[in-house]
């Protein structure tokens, strides 16, 4: 069992399926009987949480509060505002009928052809239409502004290809929809929750990311402006990791919502929206994750540091039990989460590979002969390096080897990453790199057309122009026409 | 405006209006677009989030993991269990296709009938039959067991009348979802989760609840028993607060789920499955709430306690604001969350009447005389009783001031049950009494015929045959025939 666990596709041999392995090994996910659709497992689901806990509280920092809108959309509103139709009213799930009955041929159950709807009903691929549709009714006067509201939901796209975390039929994510009474005001939450997110993805998981807008092509549909953290994954594509919309008035044009402002006129309320979901987690897997399993940052491990006793007999156990006691107890009072692992049922080998694949970033192993001497042996996930070190003080060390660790995965991300960031002049020094992965920043001219066609012959896309970065004008690598700047291509998840 | 906030329907003239007019005022929910489903408010999520992460922590003490399952179902897994689908497959939204198309005639977009799925989808009207599926991939030895699963979720019942939090075709709830290997560890299990609700009712709510077995006809569709939890509200009806349902091995055996036992032969699975839903919020405000407003009991209170500044000008606003900031600074550190709410766009009078109406459980008002005095004006909601005290030492004051509100309304309402609920002996007393509310404790024959006609005549059901309290043996009220004990009767939302 211990070897099957660790015997995996490698990353070198075949990426994705080493991905698709990692995620059913590891224990975070599984595909269900639903099409698309993907059952998150309690290991993986404590991830997904912790990574809601720390969002939430970063978002309640900035005054924004949770609220709940309905899962179902009336079609009619999705086709209020002309853009976002397109984007999203296609593919999605629509309910029709609200009644089942008996079948009279007695083959179980069917849908009533009484029960149908008059007007069907879209489940939420995202809710900007349902939500302006209820701002109206709460926002009359400048003082009722800003809106600061966010949700935690589960939003529905029919994907053809899906995979789990990275894109499925139904997903979970927060979406946070603000009002605003000024355009200036409106672009700055969009920019501070770009920001909060580079700042979760680089503080928490390790993960390092640009920040930057979005090219007209890409943008959201609805929105007068994408803001997107991207990052790249080991096999050399982005992953767009999270996204803040200035969708100006577009919304409140559709929704007809109007404020009356402080010089008592009326005007049309400025909008903004941002989300992540739970492809964060498979960001998170493919940043840090090793042949041998997942590698989990500690600021969002469910378990950062397991310990494993070694023993013969119940006495044995016992008395590594008695001498880990108030370890554990130390540990918790640190705010550490620790888990002391003496089931009987299973091999102390099985164990090590089990907590290897899932990723727990602390092992401690302690045996008779380190109750004799007083040590106990070490082995951190991200380098897999073991060491036998003094059971005094052990708390301390842990502690700092916990930081260390969460540095050093965020310290070998970003080497990786800009390793992998290649500035290239002409299109076929770009048509060559592209082969290799990475990121490459070059110029453009701008337009869609050159966009495209560079789409077209490589399959890479215009990830964003970053925020920060070389501002140096130049010529476009492919039609030599003026470039403002170099953008970020790269081919994407 | 702040009368118009205290303009409001009394109970005791309309209680059914009093409620949705309460809801609507506190700002905790309102209508939505689409039938039957309501948006819930941020003041009214905040207490939600409250009760979610309570009874998450309760949760998990016991050993609970979460996890997530989808969102549809396929149509075939709901028959499989035959009570099941009797129970729950009719009035339910069904997606019968995955995508929408331009309407040739140019209005907006239309079902495209070419996207119809084989098999339709039900949107989860309770998870036991895509669970089951699923667990019977993870259980495949006694080791396997027992598995401790719960999801936190969005449900859908297509319910024809429906009232803000008590009844809504959409809902929040959370379902757990047991395996065990063992009837005696799953029987355990379904009670140890029945009492834990009783525990979160009575400590958190402050609400007084009887806990019983449901009668053979009150039963989930697919258990061999029901637990319940039964509260009283203010207008005499009774509330089904909770469940906890022991599954037997119907759902194990319906999805074939056995595991290979410890005497190495193979064995159906026994499940339970509990859970208790956004109704909770209904049953809070019903229990404590007055002619004023809502009435929050301090523990699941977004805001203890408000602060409100009263002044001339902005260097009298900025004495209190000085005088006040050491005071928020103590209560927080105490975990006692309050606010300062010194918005200069509303009067105090405004406020007053808002936070009163929000239930706000402690309102400390503070102007310049009481800056002179070294005092505060203190107002404690549940009994509207004001008080001038020294605010020095005001913060221990308001510790223990909000733990005597939790346990007065907690006596309170236990006080108004107790004293109406009564037992009857004769069918006419109890026809007699139903008319005037209340629970009523009366001898039954046990038969579902005799349970169905005393429903058909008075409306009133068999709440629960209580685990405790009176259990001597007497004789049915309306049949004569042998009664094991009394048993819980009312009139229900």
């Amino acid at each position: 069992m211990a070897k099957e666990l660790k015997n995996f596709t490698k990353r070198s041999d075949n990426y994705s399926q080493w991905y698709n392995e990692l995620v059913v090994k590891a224990d975070l996910a599984e595909q269900s009987a639903v099409r698309g659709c993907m059952v998150i497992k309690p290991y993986g689901y404590a991830i997904w949480e912790k990574m809601q806990q720390t969002l939430d509280g970063m978002f309640k920092e900035t005054g924004v509060q949770n609220a709940y809108f309905p899962l179902l959309i009336p079609k009619s509103f999705l086709c209020r505002e002309a853009e976002h139709v397109e984007g999203f009213a296609k593919e999605c799930a629509v309910v029709t009928h609200y009644r089942l009955k008996n079948d009279p041929d007695g083959n179980g159950v069917i849908v009533d052809p009484a029960a149908k709807l008059e007007e069907e009903l879209i489940v939420r691929p995202t809710s900007e239409t349902i939500i302006w549709g209820t701002y109206k009714n709460w926002i009359h006067s400048w003082r009722d502004l800003p809106i600061l509201v966010n949700q935690w939901a589960n939003v529905m796209r029919w994907e053809m290809r899906t995979r789990m975390f990275l894109r499925t039929a139904e997903f979970l994510w927060q979406e946070g929809h603000c009002a605003h009474a000024t355009a200036d005001e409106s672009q700055k939450r969009t920019v501070e929750m770009i920001n909060l997110y580079a700042t979760f993805a680089e503080k928490y998981m390790a993960m390092p990311v640009i920040v930057g807008v979005k090219s007209e092509t890409e943008r959201f549909a609805g929105a007068i402006n994408t803001y997107t953290i991207e990052a790249l994954m080991q096999d050399g594509k982005a992953l767009q990791s999270g996204t803040s919309h200035n969708l100006g008035q577009n919304f409140a044009k559709a929704f007809d919502v109007t404020f009356v402002n402080k010089e008592n006129k009326p005007e049309l309320v400025w909008a903004n929206s941002w989300g992540v979901s739970t492809r964060l987690m498979g960001a998170l897997i493919m940043t840090h994750s090793d042949d041998n399993g997942l590698v989990l940052p500690p600021h969002l491990a469910p378990i950062q540091v397991v310990i494993i006793p070694i023993y013969k007999d119940e006495e044995g156990r016992k008395a590594i039990a008695e001498k880990v006691e108030p370890l554990l107890a130390e540990l918790k009072k640190k705010g550490i989460s620790v888990k002391f692992d003496d089931a009987d049922n299973k091999r102390p080998g099985f164990k090590f590979a089990d907590y290897e694949v899932k990723g727990v970033p602390v092992r401690l192993a302690l045996g008779q002969r380190d109750l004799e001497n007083g040590t106990v042996e070490l082995m951190r996930r991200d380098t897999l390096e073991k060491e036998t070190v003094s059971f005094d003080g052990i708390a301390n060390h842990i502690e700092n080897l916990l930081e260390d660790i969460q540095k050093n995965l965020f310290e070998k991300a970003k080497k990786y990453r800009d390793e992998m960031t290649y500035a290239v002049d002409t299109y076929d020094e770009f048509k060559e790199q592209i082969e290799k992965g990475g990121f490459i920043l070059a110029h453009w001219d701008g337009t869609p057309e050159t966009e495209e066609k560079i789409k077209n012959e490589t399959k890479a896309t215009i990830r964003c122009i970053p925020l920060e970065g070389d501002e140096t004008p130049g010529k476009c690598m492919v039609t030599g026409k003026p470039s403002a700047r170099r953008v970020l291509f790269a081919r994407a998840y």
